[in-house]
């Protein structure tokens, strides 16, 4: 299969990795020409992926020399709010008989939107979602991992199952595009809280309880929306949780705890070094809860964190101390 | 509240805190003389809670030399497998008017109870439950926790509650006894689980696929028994199961660990130094599994490693390479 990443970054990287290593032709799309000729020469990624070699086979071109004409399968793997702009670069270029998918992680600010939904909305055709527990730095080292490629279009799925799927890599399909890519949007606040009671010295408890409290109130949020709630306990949904809220690779979980330790919000992205998803993210679920009348305690205190409304310690200690009966309803 | 807490591990040492700095007088039951006058003497118990200082108001006292008369409240922290023994002395002392209360995390072998099932059948009253991610170590340095408090009678879990609950550790209710005591057993087998992959180096994608794929399988036998699903997206389910998978604290984990790295299973009990309540319970939940025909391919992975069938790596490579098409059925 031919296939073009968009994105260089880590995960558009490793995905490029694996797809080549699958035996397909891969060409990664770049920002810039200096940027394809740096990774072509050296066949390493050091600022996003440093210490992984880049099969020969991978080509790399920038945005400005690229052409879409042969590929059968593109993968937007690029910060969510640049989604719109990519897929009308796309749309221009693609062929009618290929297969779009967005491993994209957020919502569009101001519309609200999910990364396929803007594709769809900008290129006229659906978009398939890949979400799960995939750490970049341990695909791209073949660590075991699993995945879900959700669409509209089950023999969409399946072809990009196939294309995708190895023995280090294991790929599950589900009809649940809306739960799958909220899922992944979502936990990237949760990641935030996280890191933020991290930052203050507070211990495992404390972080198992406000992933549990968290879940709870993305996913009351998302039926809402109209994904099911089976793929929040699945491999999108707490998979991803997990992988994101306890590791040391996860960047909106080291967001957060910059936070936490008093880092001004507008430091935090150059502190990280990448795009922090969960930041935008924040703003938009809360728009999100807002509509739906949800109750949205963690993200609430996250965007209080995030506009210095309050600090950190205050904002943690109070969702901590929330009055509650019974743990469902009331 | 009088109270009662049998058993001096690092959590029936951390629970008698609790309940001593709550305002409540606290009397220990220790197994032996000799260690109730140490814990009397030193205040501090440097096997299972070392650096924590206990309050002059809690009294330890051995078992051979203690009386129920006025306990209002008589709470279980023993190994699951000491349950019924506990419930038999338990049962010719106490007062018909006392509250039980179950922290024991397990199923009894043999006839695959539940800890509060136990206590009822030998006292001939009910038990309630607490679970939660409540690691000893944190809850004893008032880290903020959250924990689940389920009894049949609602009124027995508010009283259980109000004497409980404070600033940093809060106490939900839940009607659900089966669901909120089945899912604290059967977090340990995944815990070991877990663990294993740990020790083989596998990564946080690993790790996260395999606590979502083995709570899934763990609530379908759950659901088959008669738990509440719901009560597996809450705090004594994924909670406590992100707790002790990812946590430096859990003994469950640090066994399964140790199997990862070759060692033998019959010195993994010595080694971690205290009771692994997941090795038993891995037994009784495979027994389970095959009495209600439910597919449990994480739990006999774990078994066929504790019983020398297979090694860590054969067991988790198999798990990783499964065939799957969709993620939720099929």
């Amino acid at each position: 299969v031919n296939v073009t990443v968009i994105g260089s970054g880590s995960w558009g990287t490793a995905f490029a990795r694996l797809l080549s290593v699958n035996g397909h032709a891969v060409q990664v799309v770049t920002l810039t020409a200096q940027e394809a000729a740096e990774l072509a020469g050296t066949r390493v990624n050091p600022r996003f992926l440093p210490g992984v070699v880049l099969p020969e086979s991978v080509r790399f071109v920038a945005v400005a020399d690229a052409d879409l004409d042969d590929s059968e399968m593109i993968a937007y793997v690029v910060p969510t709010q640049a989604i719109r702009e990519v897929a009308a670069w796309v749309a221009t270029r693609r062929s009618p008989a290929s297969l779009q998918l967005s491993l994209a992680k957020g919502l569009e600010l101001g519309t609200l939107l999910r990364p396929s939904e803007v594709i769809a909305a900008v290129t006229g055709s659906p978009a398939a979602v890949l979400s799960g527990p995939n750490h970049a730095e341990e695909v791209s080292r073949d660590m075991p991992s699993a995945t879900v490629i959700a669409a509209d279009d089950a023999d969409a799925a399946r072809r990009l199952q196939a294309a995708i799927t190895c023995e280090t890599f294991r790929v599950y399909t589900s009809r649940d595009v809306l739960g799958v890519e909220f899922c992944g949007a979502a936990k990237n606040p949760i990641a935030i809280a996280v890191g933020i009671a991290d930052g203050l010295g507070f211990g495992d408890n404390t972080r198992a309880s406000l992933m549990t409290r968290s879940l709870a109130e993305v996913t009351r949020v998302g039926i809402r929306l109209g994904a099911s709630v089976e793929t929040f306990a699945g491999l999108a949904g707490i998979g991803d949780l997990v992988a994101t809220c306890t590791s040391r690779h996860s960047r909106n979980r080291l967001a957060g705890e910059l936070l936490g330790r008093g880092t001004p919000a507008a430091q935090v992205p150059a502190l990280v070094g990448q795009v922090v998803e969960g930041i935008p993210t924040t703003y938009a679920l809360r728009d999100l809860g807002r509509r739906f009348g949800v109750d949205m305690p963690v993200i609430d205190n996250v965007f209080e964190v995030l506009e210095n409304h309050r600090s950190a310690s205050d904002c943690v200690g109070s969702l901590m101390k929330r009055e509650a009966k019974t743990e469902f309803g009331g």
